[in-house]
């Protein structure tokens, strides 16, 4: 059976170093792994995350937004990650819809019966089997995220990172309500080394599997 | 009182042309007036409206392409319709929430209740005062459209005009539901010369805004 895994968390988590390193020791391991983005993750998609992240498109207003976003998961939901899944192919998500539920839902404070209607038609009911939330104070993570931006002369993240700090412990808030309301969250302490949180993930992902009475 | 007119009609029932012919009316007599037309209207709708409309999008999948539309129709209501009609500007719009509903709803099939709560999220609630329905038999509409289309070298529409006669002729029989159950539609026979159909047009907003006790 495929497992579909979404990663969350604010900037600067980790989330796609962990999800390239679990994505090696599963393909190791013999299993086949699809990582994959939001906003993104095939050519619409990737068309429609220009639109949401060219500085020159700042008059955006929120319900086109969000409306984006859920355009640009429909198509990668119906032209990647389902197909993916009936192939037998594992899926690793970065961001999936928790992730507008925390951001334009706890972030920009849109109406949260407008999101969650609209996650519910761009998914067509699919959900992650198991969500991995990588926690981390909004401090530490947006230095590591700011850093990183230095680094690689990139801003792909950055009309977020330009939110103040109160918008970024929203979205944390709303994490980690999300988490505690859900089953199929865990959530994972992204402080420390690549490796250490790595060993984390794979003790939560050995536990979420014996629960299951999966075996690899 | 500024009025938002909405044009609807299949394929090359004149909705354009009949839209700058009433545009250029009403500014003759003094009404500033705006005509814009859906997908499109602004930067962010114009390139929402490349993605929907790039042959290479030939996976755009139904799902995705409705929230496309959405996305496009709320960025255009902020962005251009409102700010117009609270300044006292008439907007005429080519295509507005009624066409969701007969080329998604009626041409694709895709569930009513979607489009409806997907127009209401896009609009936030706003909708046209009169909507002037410019209604032809669909084989006379597509005779004009290609005409018009081999005449200019574009494309614009060719995608709906691909599509099969039973195709559009559910888009027909589903207008001609929306006018029967909607107050603000009036159906405009759009058969004969372009004079012709402004004069019917002339005489129906006259009527229109006579109901209304509205002078100009």
């Amino acid at each position: 059976m495929a497992l579909f895994i979404s990663f969350e968390g604010g900037e600067g988590c980790g989330k796609s170093t962990q999800i390239a390193a679990l994505a090696a020791r599963l393909t190791n391991r013999g299993i086949p792994v699809l990582a994959t983005r939001e906003p993104g993750g095939c050519a619409i998609a990737d068309a429609i995350r220009r639109i949401l992240l060219n500085p020159a498109n700042a008059t955006l207003v929120p319900r086109a937004e969000l409306l984006l976003y859920a355009a640009a998961r429909a198509q990668h939901v119906d032209e990647v990650i389902q197909p993916a899944l009936s192939q037998g192919t594992w899926v690793l998500c970065d961001r999936f819809t928790d992730a507008t539920v925390a951001y334009q839902g706890g972030g920009r404070q849109l109406p949260s019966a407008t999101i969650e209607t609209l996650n519910r038609i761009a998914t067509d009911g699919l959900q992650p089997d198991l969500t991995l939330l990588l926690d981390l104070p909004v401090e530490e993570g947006l230095r590591r995220a700011i850093g990183r931006n230095d680094q690689d002369g990139t801003a792909h993240e950055g009309r977020f990172e330009a939110e103040t700090l109160a918008f970024h412990q929203r979205v944390r808030v709303v994490y980690q309500q999300l988490a505690e309301s859900h089953e199929r969250f865990r959530v994972v302490d992204a402080f420390g080394t690549v490796a250490a949180v790595a060993g984390r993930i794979d003790r939560v992902l050995d536990e979420f599997l014996a629960e299951r009475g999966i075996q690899l």
